[in-house]
């Protein structure tokens, strides 16, 4: 694909719309406008694209090749609705989650564009190493969405909506209920004035570990050594917080039955 | 300290023993000894630290200046009981939620000696910015405890044993949980012949990320957007595995409810 003929729209202005803003940006593509409904956070993003912005959906430039909905999943549909006809464009989203035909109806030329990563606006990052899940309703733009995504990474990978969706489960857990468990640490640290950077090494040891080894044989901790003096030590420091004390007993439970699961396997 | 005159024997041959003891060992503390109750086990790590060993704890060397207890917590007491007669040496358990007091009684000289890190006998680690934890009953081996720390490590720090067991208990929630959730998204992934690796570099810039952002505001996902609708296709996703759908349900909720707290304090 040649950046020079595709001229891009953007639609939204939060994390992942400011990141992928940024790096298409870097990368040479002409981003003609940025819409966002907030004209502040149009502005903002305008400005760190040097380009034109918008509030009003019905101001949205009608000659760009690409629309990129970055917007909230549950703000798609009125967006969608409300857009000016720009039905010879390709129409691409970002979500994991939302399938591929949610613009059926609304165009005829429409794709996902989805990286597997946790953005946000104020921390920059590297896009080579991000997987990109690539979907379109016809074969010409899911080779258009490949080379996009392959100009900005190295990892590209062609996604069924049910498939992408798994995925996009599976990274809930993997990083939004990790990074709660951060919170949650750092909550019991905070609490008594210990410095929540203590953790970090930790942390990182952690999430560096399973590159070695599968995340079950890397599993340490009382749940899995089945201590469960410690684990009743452990709840009974957690007596006040009753939401943080059941997330403790489930996940312990689950690390036990997995422990018993893994050797009824082998 | 100079580690020529802090001869050592290490008991237990397990995760911990294995690093702490090769640490120990590059850094050319003389390990006169390993002791486990599986002889199989004495021996691998004997080898490794190109030192005697054995499982019959009435062999343990008495001739010992330290003797480093790195068992399971629950084992600790009946060796402790059991041990020869070694009573003009410091003894030194590894644990985070094991109160130093556990020693009184058995011996005169004792302390703790605690890495915050999660240890795996496969992976071999560099412990230069491991913070450990000290802390002794006589101010000179603390003294000692905190030169031997510091001759591994660039990060030692004094804590009470009750500060450190909240240490302990963040780590469980950092670490050990952290490390299940990889577990139960790579579940999902392996059930659809999906590669686990693909979600590698997601999980290191979910813990990476935490080192520019407190980790509540580096959250994202669904819970803390409150799509209510993804949420509830993520849980129908779950429907035949009523552990994880509870633990997605309960971390949801403690995410959405962090966030009306944090919006309250400021």
């Amino acid at each position: 694909m040649n950046p020079e003929k595709n001229k891009i729209v953007i639609l939204g202005a939060g994390n992942v719309a400011t990141q992928l803003g940024l790096a298409l940006y870097e990368n040479e593509f002409p981003i003609i406008q940025v819409y966002s409904r907030t004209l502040a956070s149009a502005e903002i993003l305008g400005k760190q694209l040097k380009t034109a912005y918008t509030a009003n959906i019905q101001d949205i430039n009608t000659e760009a090749d690409m629309y990129i909905f970055a917007i909230k999943d549950s703000a798609l549909p009125s967006v969608l609705k409300n857009m000016p006809p720009a039905n010879k464009s390709l129409w691409v989203h970002v979500a994991g989650s939302v399938p591929l035909d949610v613009f059926a109806g609304y165009t005829e030329r429409y794709g996902v564009l989805y990286p597997l990563q946790t953005f946000s606006k104020s921390r920059k990052i590297s896009f080579s190493n991000i997987p990109f899940f690539i979907e379109a309703n016809n074969s010409a733009d899911e080779l258009l969405l490949e080379n996009v995504a392959f100009s900005l990474s190295d990892k590209v990978m062609r996604f069924s909506s049910e498939k992408r969706k798994l995925l996009h489960l599976a990274a809930v857990f993997a990083c939004n209920f990790t990074n709660h468990l951060y919170t949650l640490s750092t909550q019991i640290l905070e609490k008594h004035g210990i410095d929540r950077n203590i953790l970090l090494p930790l942390i990182q040891e952690t999430a560096f570990k399973i590159n070695d080894l599968h995340p079950r044989d890397a599993q340490t901790g009382p749940a899995v050594r089945n201590d469960d003096e410690m684990i009743g030590q452990h709840l009974e420091i957690l007596d006040n917080q009753p939401l943080m004390k059941e997330i403790y007993r489930l996940l312990s439970e689950s690390i036990s039955r997995d422990k018993i699961n893994g050797e009824r396997d082998t």
